[in-house]
């Protein structure tokens, strides 16, 4: 199944090969007076012909052209506020479908049915993703323009529908122009360069797995990089460092995700990680019947930050273990004088991420976040356990295993949402009773 | 490229094999109790878990029920026309993106979402899609579901954007299982058997095209069917007669669609024909420099049945030469007795399609309707060009060409969508000009 | 993987649509000399400019001019026995790779290096499988041109060499081309049309495999057809006859070979037909863990016709119950009738497979010869399991079930080739203990 | 039809990966008594049983075991010459199959026999080449051990021919296990890094074509790299270095091949080179219609040397202008300062091109023997074409536009290959007539 499905990537990159380019330089129309008429023709040839010109202009804008169009999309393109009115009461009056179609024709802004028809070019779904992503930047400075992007974040909602992504293993033998990708878009352990890319996908206990949209195959949505393993891993340096062998059939009883990347801005707020890793631990379960454990191997982003910004809570004591610990990550080859203080950095650590919780009562944390919501639950802490300078900067060198136990996942999702209740098990719970951490529970607990 | 389209659908039908059947024996929640669950959790895992039931659920409603649930979709999944109301005047007020979010919001209705959240499931898009054609047919008895059609139609629109189709060619080489579709689902000239289909599908100079969507890999959502030509084809026998040799090369100068079905009700008001045809115009146009003309040999529908109800303005004369005509091209093998009567049936049916319109001013003809709208104009007229039951049963043996002209597509569509201006050919506007049909023409044209 | 083979058929497919068709009707060489200038030239283009040529030829000569050509190819196209005479010599005095290269030019008829030589020409190798099928008719009425085969013989050892072969499953979603030649190749029991093909391939307890050449992508093999069932079938009707349900997951602990049909006589005596069925045997065995059994559903094709030969030797009272059992089977619809006589038709059937021997020792029987040489044993016989007109006419409507138990079938083999020792189970052993075959058994022996 | 080869690329690479490892550390059968096990059994399973643990065992041995195997298999698994010599006679006296068949049986080495056995077993088709490698090297030494590459060879011969080969596109769509070895086996220009390579595949002005069997379908056999461009390209820096623009369709008058490498030394002698060139110069022909040249792109790999061996017979002021020439190469960046040298290094290499013969009348240069073998002429010459380390070393910086003009490729080739003789273009002709090549132009001709 794997294997058809690398294909089908394969295939569906191939044919976008075929895509017609937008060339637009002789039409010296105003990208704007362009749009005036794309909505204006109902003749789909015209329509295309139009929305190639179109996303031709787009591309060759420079940043002020941009926010312009986006100004002009925010502006020109609304709903019929007046006509809203009118027809609720209709609909109110009459409950038959022609007053209710025209109420959603009058409340939908004319935006939707602009980019709907722009998508009906070839190879338009990629653009569009693309002008959201510039178009988010412009409204992080200019709050006005979210409105365009809530009929963008709309139509993407339903186009980038779960039921129509294909998951897709990647694998040493993906084509390069997607495996290229793989390495720009990696966001947690960078990858170096090919060989440590190949280090990751090539040997048979490694996995790769990415959603894609059909009409966007030579770009993945999302992708989770899988380490199967012997036990759970206690340390990034043990998935990513070289191997002399690697392991085969019933040793493997563990599938640790040690990396997960969303790849295009423009679909933020279109959620994909929740779902990709449900589907590759069901996969995977499927595949590999010896496997009993899923579990990730992920940072605590915040957690060096929130050290510092508590810092005067702690004792001096505290303090100097903290600091030690740390030095020590950075001396180290073997780990070992590690030993002695990480006790005092997981138990910390433990505290962050069960009892700092946000104002709206969720953790601080935004990587605990994600997948508490998802279900999963707080297995293990691993202090040592990313010696990268990012590790030591954000984390002191902390990790964490979130556990997906399939049975639990419904029901945790559930508590999470409802009362923002985590799970964790009870060797991480343990670490917060010792005399350590109480020092400073009362203030996080309630910032 | 054909091929390369070709196998793409086979690698997606493939997939679909692995698809989870939808089995709700075992649950004992209503489908309505199990929709508003769906509408109630927010845990993708869950979502997928409750629509797979109601999917299964659906698969075995008796027709009872399924009124019973489009009636439930209609009355308890509308949108919230009081918050519309409030949400307006917030959007008025304020205009910005947090208003605009709520209104946008409340003027969807609920069923929107309900249908996107279904279609999480791995292969729900094929079932909603017959889902709605259920629907239609309980609607066209009882006008208030149409309600429930607007949100269908809505999304629909969005899922099926052109730009997310994918033209695929179909020959023999294609799967067993999407040709027993073709023979299934052709709508004009039925395909009798698999040496039929065949002979339709094997000569290099017959071509056939479909578009699929990613998520219904197997299911056809429109084709066309066409020969390649030395000349335009006269006759539908000469186009699926037997033939002893095929053209080859530079004789082609010709394309003839000869046949164009929509397969799925589900998605009527969805237009892919226009679309297919430009397409497969296009891209033949690359393939085969030689070819100069694409051309249609259509039927005309409507014919007999409007001559039938002008007859009493017609001469006995005329009536008496009709008859002639019909009654000779059934007895005829070639078709040389007919000459004398063609005269006649050709110039009626040059009127039927030039003249005589409908209230709105478009002709009467369903299929003229159809190709003068994408552009298309009337280019010759065929007497004794369908002797099958069918062909002298509706359009008494009357086939006619239109011609899509690349050049004049966009104009015609525009003249044809403003003024229902017509193009025809002169061979074709000189029937009008003898005597024998001036006789009616007045009341005709006024109907 | 099932799902890649499959695919790997289109792909391949596709391909062969792309080859060039040999036409050669402008050359007016006759296609001796075009041969002999075959052998003359050592340019590859040259050699594939006339390769195409004799291939084009070849395939419009009629049968006296092929006959003539196979001539030609036997008397003009031989080794030269005097040059291996002085060559030998050479090399048992050098013993070096240069004289030794000499002798085996020499002692390699040319026919050979003419055959090569028209394989570099794209699709050149089914034309040589056909054209081998052509020698092979006039090679049985004139054995002198049996020497040519020899080399197409040799050839085709090498370049079908089982490691160059690929498994394919043959199922609804196959190509109709491939399917139409799985129809037109069946061989056992004949399949009437495409509805009886698809009752043969849709149901997911019913599967097909083919062995594809590379070269000859569109040309399966050799094929053979599975019943996945419940319990061993005893009879063709309950494998073929359609079923309401289909049997799913661990229910099934059977697979049954119903069919085996060699597609290609051009490739006669490169067997294929033992390592499909054990090449199917273990995948299945890993696709399905529930399977247990894995055995044939077998005609006993030289069954009637040994009955008649022997009939002399048999009681009146044993033929009349013979009689009585072949006319029951052809009146009964529920085959009970059948059940007072099948005793004695399966007890001579046991006698008949076991006992009755070629004068080389190996079974009268061509069928029981082929299974029990791949290692399977003769597992049990049933009575009225064929009943169609074939089945009652050569079989007398009596079919078996050779078993194929894997860890006995290397030793079976070997007892079979060394001694031709066949393994039975006590339920056939015991068929051969009553009275009723004791009568001839001593002839047949020994015959 | 590019872009569906590259995908039976893809598939033929995924069905690979499901190969059997061969893993033979539990049998304790030395591989001699192994290959003579396998000689001994006939049937299949077993055969491949035995197969793969020889294939196992052999894959292990160290270079003295190695050895030992293949003295082995040129001293144990020869032919039999006596039963030759008495075979002989037997067929001059019978002339029938029978007396031929085992005359052939007779003379065919058990060593081919034994490599057909052991190429049942999947995946061993690129052992077997492998080992060829291995048996090529000890052959250099020990040339008792050619006797054995001789059934190598022949084997070979039969399973790469031509018709067997399937020729696909190298692009950065390829996977990037595919890609890797293409890395590797560059052999002209170095491929130093994947960006290095990314350059020569992405721009639509640069192709990339293979060879490759179905049966190993990881591994290139042999590849091209070809540049498309307007008008010849006069060095390989501007074929490599960055481009801002890549040419786009009608400018593109000329295919320069500048890059063509064999992978496989274990197919040595089995050349795919000339098929592969004329290959791919047939496909753009009718893929890009404004295609008017086709020419390579060549290093002289022998010319320093030839002119360092010739050094007393040039003038001091000649050797004094060559090494100027050379020096300026290595000091310019914009290589203007070498065209007052130029012209004495382009006369010298039209000498050592078209004058500089080997004894049996061949040019002294490799490369040149290939080219002109298979029908090219030497068209153009260009000092400072090459000025990377090699280029320096071994051709002086010059390379030389070979020119494959498809009416004459055929007549070239059988003149070559009758007379040695050799087609040069009026402009590198003119260079001979020059006094400065004059000079040793006698002894060179003669050498």
């Amino acid at each position: 199944m794997v294997q058809t499905r690398n294909l089908l990537q394969e295939l569906l990159s191939t044919i976008a090969d075929f895509r017609p380019k937008f060339r637009s330089d002789k039409d010296n129309t105003s990208i704007t007076d362009l749009s005036k008429n794309l909505l204006g023709v109902d003749d789909e040839t015209s329509q295309q012909r139009i929305g190639k010109l179109i996303l031709g202009k787009y591309e060759q804008l420079d940043e002020d052209e941009k926010k312009a169009f986006f100004q002009f999309l925010t502006d020109e393109m609304d709903l019929d506020s007046h006509a809203i009115l009118s027809h609720v009461k209709d609909y109110q009056h009459h409950r038959d479908a022609d007053s209710l179609s025209k109420l959603l024709d009058a409340s939908e802004p004319l935006r939707q049915d602009f980019l709907r028809r722009l998508n009906q070019v070839a190879g338009a779904t990629e653009v569009l993703v693309n002008m959201r992503a510039d178009l988010l930047r412009f409204a992080a400075q200019d709050k006005h323009l979210k409105i365009a992007d809530l009929d963008f974040a709309h139509l993407f909602t339903s186009w980038f529908n779960r039921g129509f992504l294909t998951l897709q293993p990647i694998s040493w033998h993906t084509p390069a122009n997607i495996l290229a990708k793989i390495i720009k878009y990696e966001a947690v352990h960078a990858i170096n360069d090919w060989d440590d890319l190949r280090s990751r996908l090539q040997p048979e206990d490694r996995r790769c797995f990415a959603f894609f949209h059909p009409a966007m195959p030579d770009e993945p949505l999302v992708f989770v990089e899988v380490a199967l393993c012997k036990g759970m891993p206690n340390s990034i340096q043990t998935v990513l460092d070289e191997r002399d062998e690697n392991l085969i059939g019933d040793e493997i009883d563990t599938a640790a995700f040690y990396s997960i990347s969303n790849c295009q801005r423009g679909l933020s707020g279109v959620s994909f990680g929740n779902a990709l890793i449900k589907q590759v631990v069901s996969d995977l379960a499927k595949e590999i019947p010896s496997l009993k454990h899923f579990v990730t191997l992920s940072p605590l982003p915040g957690f060096a930050k929130w050290l510092q910004d508590h810092k005067e809570h702690l004792s001096q004591n505290i303090t100097d273990q903290i600091e030690q610990a740390a030095a020590s990550v950075l001396e180290i080859s073997d780990y070992s004088p590690l030993d002695k203080h990480s006790g005092v950095l997981k138990s910390l650590a433990a505290q962050y991420l069960l009892e700092a919780k946000r104002p709206d009562g969720q953790p601080v944390d935004a990587v605990a976040r994600f997948h508490l919501r998802n279900g999963a639950s707080v297995y293990a802490l691993h202090a040592g356990a990313d010696i990268s300078d990012n590790g030591i900067k954000h984390s002191y060198g902390v990790m964490v295993n979130y556990a997906y136990e399939l049975p639990h996942v419904a029901s945790r999702h559930e508590n999470y949402v409802r009362d923002h209740k985590l799970e964790a098990s009870k060797q991480v719970t343990q670490l917060l009773s010792g005399k350590t951490t109480s020092f400073f529970s009362q203030t996080a607990k309630t910032e």
